[in-house]
């Protein structure tokens, strides 16, 4: 995504030169080493488009509601990581790792209200329009984080219920992180509430999109094991559909397949199955379905041109492969 | 604290009544669970009094920003029970013990988001004020449990850095609540500072009283063990003073008593090593320094009349025994 490439760099380098304090140092030694962890930054880069969208001159203006929900998506990362009790993090050891779980606990939270104070850094009626779709936001974020938690404890998850987990847990942010740049840079309602719904579709998408890399992605080009999911019998949209579809005999081969020990066995079974069941088409049917919503709404703010950020990050996103 | 108890009802009636949803269960029951464990509410309390203070038809206007107060609080002692693993939070199943870590990270989270809603709803130049000052708080009281967490692996804290610690984790949360209270009752800046002052003063007398009640209080009245502090070897003030006093023979009689298992010869060891260093009079010195300042700064903009609530509260507070 190389016209990004300007823009995850503006990113990065704001992160970089956030001013703060030393001590003590086990607080914040964590927000330096993880705003240093990278990332696609596509959230803060979604801000600074949107805004452009209607302002050419806001993309200064949004940097710092940019800000707001990139270190907001990293508190939810820092403290996912001690949910999920993850080791690595963007191939680096995860915060509670690297010091331990009260640190991480601790330094997360100082994350959330540092993108508060990003938040409130605006004239008060914008700082208040902002306040209220990212607390709106973050308070769905957590809703969809204990879904997926719950999930873990249940065998069958409808499709319904999936989709629902995946848009409060990742694609609400996307919608929040697109109204925030149109709020900044002067959008009126329907622009914004044009712009949620791209984000919230665009986010659906780009997640099944995640499900279906994850066991179909090629390995070098994803950065991490084929099949991770399928390992770990994760409920991906995959497993949902796959689980909907079966009939008994295959629904009993599945709960076999759950408990083989030989990974290479148990993914060459789950790949057999699927393909049986057409799993990866519905699956791929549905995020179609999901792209073409968020075509849809981005048309109705934004026609489509080939210099329109937002157009290039869409058709990017796409046929993006990892 | 009697007169006290309207105000004590007012605020545990409103957290009851806080519109939650139902799901995910596992998120918002133990926000439910926690609102009633009660607690002295002294926090949001001091909100209704300042606002009262400027503005005697203020008490319900100031009724959101005294929530937003005590839900913090709360998001503080879920967040810090986990670390200090507490299995007992005012005679009850701290969160992380009824439900798991994670339900407690992630209701914690949501706390401290539905803290900013509250103070998100007063007018934009009211909220942009209370965020304000609430974001440099809410960080403050996160380095104050950070600087905690590192004492317990300091064997020598000095008396500054003790106080440092208390300040932040402790004090600067009461000339917050009193700040926000003079602000939505319309007071002025120096009336905000002063108020800000003297609950931060404040909050020092009262964590020192409280060092001081966990080894000299009534076992019936402070409703917990008697030297609970000395048993788990914390750095208390008393711990800091009497070590800065002790010389080499009595140091080395301190640290061989830290190690004394049997719970009653190890109090009573403390307690007459203490008598000689003079460790509970140089302690209520010092408090009594604290409460001075206060005063001082009540006296400023409230004249020490026995109608005034926050000079009735201060009163009631020094001759606390529990």
């Amino acid at each position: 995504m190389d016209f990004l490439k300007d823009y995850t760099g503006k990113i990065n380098k704001e992160l970089e030169a956030i001013d703060l304090p030393n001590g003590p140092s086990n607080l914040y030694d964590p927000l330096r080493y993880f705003f240093k962890l990278g990332g696609k930054r596509i959230r803060p880069i979604l801000t600074l488009l949107a805004a452009e969208r209607f302002d050419k001159n806001a993309v200064n203006d949004s940097i710092n509601a940019a800000l707001a929900i990139e270190i907001f998506h990293n508190f939810s990362l820092v403290h996912d990581d001690i949910m999920d009790e993850a080791p690595v993090r963007r191939g680096q050891q995860t915060v509670h790792k690297k010091w331990n779980q009260s640190i991480a606990i601790l330094s997360g939270d100082v994350m959330l209200v540092k993108a508060y104070e990003y938040l409130n850094s605006y004239s008060p009626e914008i700082a208040k329009q902002l306040i209220k779709i990212f607390s709106k936001t973050a308070v769905e974020v957590c809703e969809g984080q204990q879904m997926d938690m719950d999930f873990e404890k249940i065998s069958k998850v409808t499709q319904e219920d999936y989709l629902k987990m995946i848009t409060l847990k990742t694609s609400v942010l996307l919608g929040c992180a697109l109204q925030m740049g149109a709020i900044v840079g002067g959008g009126d309602v329907q622009g914004q509430t044009d712009l949620y719904a791209y984000g919230l579709n665009m986010g659906i998408a780009f997640q099944i999109q995640d499900d279906l890399l994850d066991l179909y992605g090629d390995p070098k080009l994803v950065g991490k094991q084929v099949g991770g999911d399928v390992i770990a019998n994760k409920n991906t949209l995959l497993m949902v559909i796959a689980k909907e579809s079966a009939n008994e005999n295959q629904l009993k081969k599945l709960e076999k397949l759950s408990t083989e020990t030989n990974i290479d066995r148990k993914i060459k079974g789950i790949i057999a199955l699927f393909k049986t069941l057409k799993v990866q088409e519905k699956c791929q049917e549905l995020m179609g379905d999901f792209y073409n919503k968020a075509e849809y709404y981005l048309n109705k703010i934004d026609v489509n041109d080939s210099e329109s950020g937002l157009w290039l990050l869409t058709k990017q996103l796409q046929k993006r492969s990892y």
